[in-house]
């Protein structure tokens, strides 16, 4: 189709979509060229017991509110799952219903757009890498910290994909041989002792011990505390919470180290829920990182910094991903 | 100078030079546009507390000697240190009198040819990548075993240098926390239980309490015991040596799962002096590598194999990395 080949030269400028496909909700935005966000949208994700249609279902009605009519360069989809090498399929996905189905082509043939795909923490380092915290670098390292770990790897301007589109998977280096179980199969996992779920079990471990507000936010049952409850009591001053966090940031700042020994990136961006805590996260993962990481006398530590892009980090990543994919094979259909 | 820089433009089939330069050797090899090593010269490195111009006259001298008054394109020097991003100075070597030379323009003057320098690891990990185990690939890991570990990474067709031109320090990777004490100051680090030194460590421990060969070649002194001898010992199943081979390849394994997680490469490369172990070392490897990484059944494991340049590995990435010096950047200096 030369005349639509044509129409996407002639329009750099044309702003593009992004939506992030959560295990919980699914948030389209709409991008301008330089990377700012002019309009958002946001859905609930259906169950994933529930079709890979519906999801495409909730996705193409998104990305129609969010464009309003009005026209758009290409379509990004960054998916809470991995997402095979060639960005066509997400072949697991604990929290989508898709398993596996060439996404990819069918919502290309829904939407009439050109669409990219690609898992949600390389998205959102790409949107680091192009407008954020990673931007101007080399080699970087993306970590987000949510429910779980997530990563990517930026390496000279490229997200690193991998053998299987698998790269980044940090959370599931193992730091303690025998060490706790993970959801993965595996022991001893990074996410068993820094995520959101770390954070809660390591507050509630503490409640019954020592007095905290946490008590009065959970209701008095610690089974009902949530990793809001905690950063909220962190918020003003509360002992037991401010200790979870410097020991979930303690974690942090010790496998950053390993990541910092393996790829010496010129910068750390921390993403995700948790990334939130800013400083108090932050703060321990630096002290880690410099009493634990190889030749600090002879190497720059490199900065570890909050993400710029915070919970749209994966939409905006998103979009800019579909628009080098129109600019760097403008016929990759 | 006009005249060279078209005498190295017409002539991409002469030959390199690759020096490696370690601890206790200086290895000169001439080495031809398509990777064979035509002839090699050995030398002993100057002691460490000796000059730095000392090196560089063994280094000049064994240059000199393996051309034969040839004449060849460069000069690729592999250093057992950290050499800096720019490839200039060898910022730290714990086994060599260089402390921060400008050693490339040094040499440069002195050889009256261009000089790239880069650390033994990266080199190797080029031999690799160019003509060896790495070859074809995108994106491949290189674990260097000696005495303790080295390595590089291998990404879109480029070795991963850093901010710091301190990437694939692998083996101060922490995988026991508060663990053995490691020499970097650290405690825990991969090279403190997979490298030659756990070897004879592990083989030590056991030499009182059961019977074995390695009683005999160490004389009944297991504080004579070297890595070879457990190497003697274990081609003749010896099941002290044995077992000895097994843990640390369950060690390289679980230290390689770490590394698949993050980097998701196409094939680990194993070299450095414990490779020659081959299978002993690697089998048990492999098993860990395939109990211990995450998403098994959703990923193609990359196999890992041993180095084919074995322990001219170092001197042949040297002379391919000269060589893509001069044809990158033909004015280099």
């Amino acid at each position: 189709m030369p005349e639509v080949l044509s129409t996407l030269r002639d329009s750099p400028t044309l702003p593009t979509v992004g939506v992030d496909v959560g295990g919980t909700k699914v948030l389209a935005g709409l991008v301008t060229a330089d990377g700012r966000v002019t309009r958002t949208v946001r859905r609930t994700t259906p169950e994933r017991t529930g079709s890979a249609e519906a999801v495409e279902d909730t996705l193409v009605a998104a990305v129609g509110e969010v464009t309003g009519g009005e026209e758009v360069l290409a379509v990004g989809v960054a998916a809470a799952g991995l997402v095979d090498r060639e960005g066509r399929r997400v072949r697991f996905a604990p929290h989508l219903p898709w398993r596996g189905e060439d996404v990819r082509t069918r919502l290309e043939s829904r939407l009439g757009l050109p669409v990219v795909l690609d898992n949600d923490a390389n998205a959102a380092a790409w949107a680091e890498y192009r407008h954020g915290a990673a931007q101007g670098t080399e080699n970087a390292v993306v970590v987000t910290l949510g429910t779980g770990i997530g990563g990517a790897l930026l390496i000279g301007g490229q997200v690193v994909r991998g053998r299987n589109g698998m790269a980044g998977e940090f959370g599931h280096m193992q730091v303690v041989p025998g060490g706790r179980h993970c959801e993965c199969g595996k022991r001893g996992c990074w996410e068993q002792y820094c995520s959101g779920h770390a954070l809660v079990r390591l507050a509630r471990a503490r409640i019954r011990n020592e007095p905290t507000l946490l008590e009065e936010l959970c209701g008095g049952d610690a089974a009902h505390l949530t990793g809001p409850m905690v950063a909220e009591a962190a918020e003003v001053g509360d002992p037991v919470a401010d200790a979870a966090f410097e020991e979930v940031g303690d974690w942090l700042g010790l496998g950053i180290a390993n990541l910092v020994a393996a790829v010496d990136p010129e910068v750390v961006v921390v993403g995700g829920g948790l990334s939130a805590a800013g400083d108090r996260l932050l703060g321990p993962a630096r002290a880690a990182l410099a009493r634990t990481v190889v030749g600090v006398g002879y190497r720059d530590l490199p900065p570890v910094v909050q993400t710029v892009f915070g919970p749209e980090a994966g939409m905006v990543g998103a979009a800019e991903l579909a628009r080098r994919g129109v600019e760097v094979s403008p016929v990759h259909r």
